[in-house]
């Protein structure tokens, strides 16, 4: 018979490997709690991550998509298509209830201005960072923001603002290479992410703060 | 004294507790090594997002970056800043082992340039997309690319292949407003993303070899 406690030890040794598990498994729970309040901006929003694609195969419905009765007519050639990159798009800017904040260089696009502007009189706070020489030109929708109220800013320099970037309710960016005409909807190739991931997200909204505040005139003067 | 065996109760219920705890441990740690399996292309790598803004400050320094010997002036009045947007962005691009599939609207930047010709003699797999009318501009780099060997496809249609984005190893990709143009560095607002999630990068690998496809002139004919 041996002098040493086998039982004990075993006791001892189980209940150090079950605090140890115990422990180990309190610090994944709240590790996991934190990542998923870090994944959007807003705690309780799943990351996703959506690349579309352009140019769409149709033009679409402006009717179908902004009308509040929809489109009526009895055949429509324009594209009511929900999987279509552009109404993909559009329901991204629908969606948002609070803020858009809005990082183009150029809008000429009916669509997605008339989109901006039915957001901003439902309510949404809009903010506008886009290029002087390029909001001067033709078919510009700048001059509409700026009739109905909307805050614009823009850079003066003689290099260009050319962002086209937006943030949806201050947790999901739309980014890419993808101007805001109808030829790139249509016409070009363009790629265009939207994600919600906080990483990609803060910078963002840092940045457009950034450049908020560098292109105020009246700071300025 | 009570008929009920507490020792045996508390001895079964230890092991019932450990048991569980440390199937629990074994799930969550399996699952943990599925989730990185997904997060790149590529099984090993951890997911990243890194958002980069221009203008940089400083002009970067082409010896620094792609000179052997590195830059050996005694006084340097280019950027040597390794936190500079531009120098991260020439970095992932030198990073790349394997292949480079570039599809960008329009190419100028010297030291980008020169970083894409310098993986392709080192053997990376190196195919470039781009637009028909911009790569015959004053100043683009594709003949250079094409005197060298380089695959170059280009879309001839009267639409911008507008891109601005590029795949490393099949499993990075770099996207934004930005071309690889000189003004874009130091003088343009702009925004790169650089990310190596799956939902982000396989959408661009296919979008790239159907592009690829679509512009491969032989087939057409």
């Amino acid at each position: 018979m041996s002098f040493f406690r086998w039982d004990l030890f075993f006791k001892v040794g189980a209940i150090m490997l079950l605090t140890a598990e115990t422990s180990l498994l309190m610090y994944l729970y709240s590790k996991s709690r934190r990542r998923r309040g870090k994944a959007g901006v807003l705690s309780n929003t799943p990351v996703f991550h959506k690349v579309l694609f352009f140019p769409d195969k149709q033009i679409p419905c402006q009717k179908y998509l902004l009308s509040p009765k929809g489109c009526t007519r009895t055949k429509c050639f324009y594209s009511h298509d929900e999987t279509s990159s552009f109404l993909q798009l559009i329901r991204h800017v629908l969606k948002s209830q609070r803020s858009i904040d809005l990082c183009i260089f150029s809008i000429t696009c009916n669509e997605l201005a008339h989109a901006v502007l039915l957001k901003y009189r439902q309510g949404a706070k809009v903010r506008v960072i886009t290029d002087t020489e390029y909001m001067n030109l033709n078919g510009s929708k700048i001059p509409d923001f700026m009739t109905e109220g909307i805050s614009v800013r823009h850079d003066r320099s003689s290099y260009l603002m050319h962002h086209k970037f937006l943030i949806l309710d201050g947790n999901v960016v739309v980014t890419g290479s993808f101007n805001w005409t109808q030829s790139a909807v249509i016409g070009n190739n363009e790629n265009v992410l939207v994600t919600n991931h906080a990483d990609v997200v803060q910078p963002y909204l840092d940045e457009f703060d950034k450049l908020w505040a560098k292109f105020d005139v009246e700071k300025r003067g």
